[in-house]
């Protein structure tokens, strides 16, 4: 499975998508379609905020996010009002239905990272865990950075 | 954006959401849109596959990955034919021009890779890079014993 070129890239991509996989799995019977359950997860940590800064924020396109939130919204897990600060914008938030699922992605995601860290030393664990935030803090400054100079 | 509820997973799916974005914009001026050099990847790190293998090694469904196929035959980087093993399925090749783009989408892979380890000291990103591998290696395992199970 190695090789040179963007190895951390490409082992990344297959752990996001089969954690993707197997998270979405356990999430069936609550009718949460695959990727659906990022919405629901940002929703919650991010607070209710419109549509197309979800969509800006999980960097899915706006046509992709109006399909999921209109599914979801279907399936009772949030609601749409026009933005007040925006009034050709819709603010989305959670429905307490959806704030009744939040443990179970939550648990999900933990069962997920339990497996893929299982084969791994408390050492190894620890410090995956603190190398991956340091890159991901990196990532987040480069692209706040790079939208910044785009403005 | 430190949280204890499956932290790993959660920043694994930051570094992927963003490094997409990243790659999709240095790849724009090649007409391969968001997400469609994975693809391009994985048919050439694969060897000529199936649609329907495709969609299923990446995890992607088989609408998206026919909207993805069609759009990449369009621009000229993929071919598709019978496949002579199964009638009913399309084998998708790269074209000569996907030959010549692939080492551009390994050089913006690896451009990403150096911005989101560059704060790590050697030591850390080595073990990133091990511990990485270990765990893709475990999600791999873990993912074709349950598709096996479902069989």
């Amino acid at each position: 499975m190695k090789n040179n070129e963007g190895s951390i890239v490409r082992y990344i991509s297959i752990l996001y998508r089969y954690g993707q996989s197997y998270i979405t799995k356990r999430l069936e019977s609550l009718n949460i379609g695959s990727g659906q359950y990022g919405f629901l997860m940002t929703l919650y940590l991010k607070g209710g905020i419109n549509q197309e800064e979800l969509s800006c924020y999980l960097k899915i396109d706006k046509g992709t996010t109006a399909k999921a939130i209109r599914k979801l919204e279907d399936e009772g897990y949030l609601v749409r009002d026009i933005d007040l600060k925006d009034k050709r914008a819709y603010k989305i938030s959670l429905t307490p239905k959806a704030l009744e699922v939040i443990p179970v992605i939550q648990a999900a995601a933990k069962d997920w990272e339990n497996i893929i860290t299982s084969g791994l030393s408390k050492e190894e664990s620890l410090l995956v865990e603190e190398v991956l935030y340091k890159m991901a803090e990196k990532a987040y400054y480069i692209k706040e950075n790079s939208e910044e100079n785009e403005r």
